[in-house]
């Protein structure tokens, strides 16, 4: 649930006529994310997502993602596309916070993805990752291997209330990690947090990927990781290896895993499961008071880090050589 | 903040198939209202707001609900129109809710009315209730005169708690209200929660009217007193007498209030300050653990309920001759 800013209709008014978009029709406050404050915005123009960039978001990563999401646009991908203000500039304040306005992506995300899906997804990941490699602007994931041990420090005394046994099973995986995880594979963006909440379809189409805001340069296979872990598991956390299959055959339809990132597979999907593990964790342990978001359950990326650690081989997702 | 029950994609498309609106496009939870999970849905044929009724609405109410909404619409004043389905049937089930879908209207609230918006809005609550007088289902209103007593006693106890003395003010009130509440004024359909944000302007025009969830059978001029309470009173809750002539200037353009309700203006305030104030209370001690919603201050409704006992005469509202 957000909407953690209430915007008056003369601020909204004010900032909209920066834009070449017509007068305000409607604004409605979005129920999802919990990041930042989204509004359908409906001008004379067509319909838009504004964004208020709450404090969770750094402003100086603002000019990365709004303009990858412009250059991935460019590029073809389906995803939203920031507009310009009269200025020249996607960028700009309402109430008090760093502002954008997108353009709207049509599709519903899917609850239950299915192998197609899977497929759909992977293609759609490889794309957005040959369209990131001319991108100009970096930014280092803030959540990769060296971020870990330090968001570690901040939850261990407490990790054994969650589950007995858990801290030093972390600790064991942690220092697996750190001392096995690979440096010499191929790099560019990535998404970083393309769960199926953030993956629209359009009937059996996928329209397009939104929330680039964990984007980041990293290991390209390490988001193939993330996929794996957030559409390959069913509710009862078991692997289906049906949609791993797709997901991965759609994604090598476009990019092709090199040998050595396909080796890695097992090692980056605990990787990744460790990543939301620890995040969740912490959020879990540190519930705000009055808090309008109900914390996810840690204990299920732990359920799959246990699972990838019986992975020996990228054929046990499904890939195909 | 709304939105308690998540849709599944499948579900919603099935649920959708069943109206004549084309395929979904996208459909987005609103942050908005704090009765029941709204969603605005965007389909081939154009924009819906989607309502699944959450266990705080009747069931058996929606009914007058959505037949209201409708004779309202169809009599030319702006409000959403509920869709029927294939089967001529305007109330569904979806998620195991009952649920309905409704045009959608475009506008904004205004957080900040003007004497201009309020002119506005008393000729659009006029209009609604000519326009109620002759809609045939019944709905007495569960939260007048008679309510307000048993609602008293679920607060009474911890009232000083908010402030001293409180509850010794609102026994003495209650007794005035209940001996003196008056039972021969023009009766109709009112819609009694007619606050700003459920008033929309496009521009410099009041486009419709929303959520008519308390909608019910009750004293016309009682609604006036709802409305004088949440339009003319200032932020530091000093009451602005040009808001409130305009207001009235605007209702009696369209529908002039008999001499008995006028004289009735300032008893009816009284009442229906206290009816917030009561709602307020009762919400504000009994904050249920984990709420998603902020309960609103009700010592707001006290001051508003102190000053209405010093209007001796509805020219102290700026009621014109």
């Amino acid at each position: 649930m957000a909407v953690y800013t209430d915007v008056s209709d003369e601020e909204l008014a004010a900032f909209v006529a920066g834009y070449d978009i017509g007068g305000v029709v409607s604004c409605k406050g979005i129920a999802e994310g919990v990041e930042n404050s989204n509004f359908l915005l409906q001008t004379e123009a067509g319909r838009f997502i504004l964004t208020l960039y709450e404090k969770r978001v750094e402003a100086r990563d603002l000019p990365f993602f709004l303009g990858l999401m412009e250059h991935l646009a460019r590029a073809g991908l389906g995803c939203p596309l920031p507009v310009a203000d009269r200025g020249g500039k996607a960028l700009g304040v309402l109430a008090g916070r760093p502002a954008a306005i997108v353009t709207f992506l049509d599709g519903v995300w899917v609850r239950r993805p299915t192998a197609h899906h899977c497929e759909l997804l992977g293609e759609a990941l490889a794309r957005m990752h040959l369209a990131g490699l001319d991108f100009a602007i970096r930014r280092p994931n803030a959540l990769t291997i060296g971020a870990w041990r330090p968001l570690w420090e901040r939850s261990r005394a407490r990790a054994d209330e969650v589950a007995p046994g858990l801290a030093a099973d972390i600790e064991a995986e942690l220092a697996v990690l750190e001392a096995t995880w690979p440096s010499d594979l191929p790099v560019g963006v990535i998404h970083a947090d393309l769960f199926p909440d953030n993956v629209f379809f359009l009937g059996e189409r996928l329209s397009g990927l939104i929330d680039f805001y964990f984007a980041c340069d990293d290991l390209l296979a390490y988001d193939v990781a993330v996929c794996l872990n957030s559409w390959c598991f069913e509710p009862d956390l078991s692997f289906n290896i049906t949609k791993g299959r797709a997901l991965l055959a759609g994604y090598q339809r476009v990019r092709p895993l090199e040998p050595r990132e396909a080796a890695a597979l097992p090692l980056l999907s605990r990787g990744s499961a460790l990543r939301f593990l620890l995040t969740r964790l912490y959020d879990w342990l540190n519930v705000p008071p009055g808090a309008r978001v109900t914390p996810k359950d840690p204990l299920e990326y732990h359920r799959k880090m246990r699972f990838h650690r019986s992975i020996a081989d990228p054929a046990g997702y499904g890939l195909e050589r």
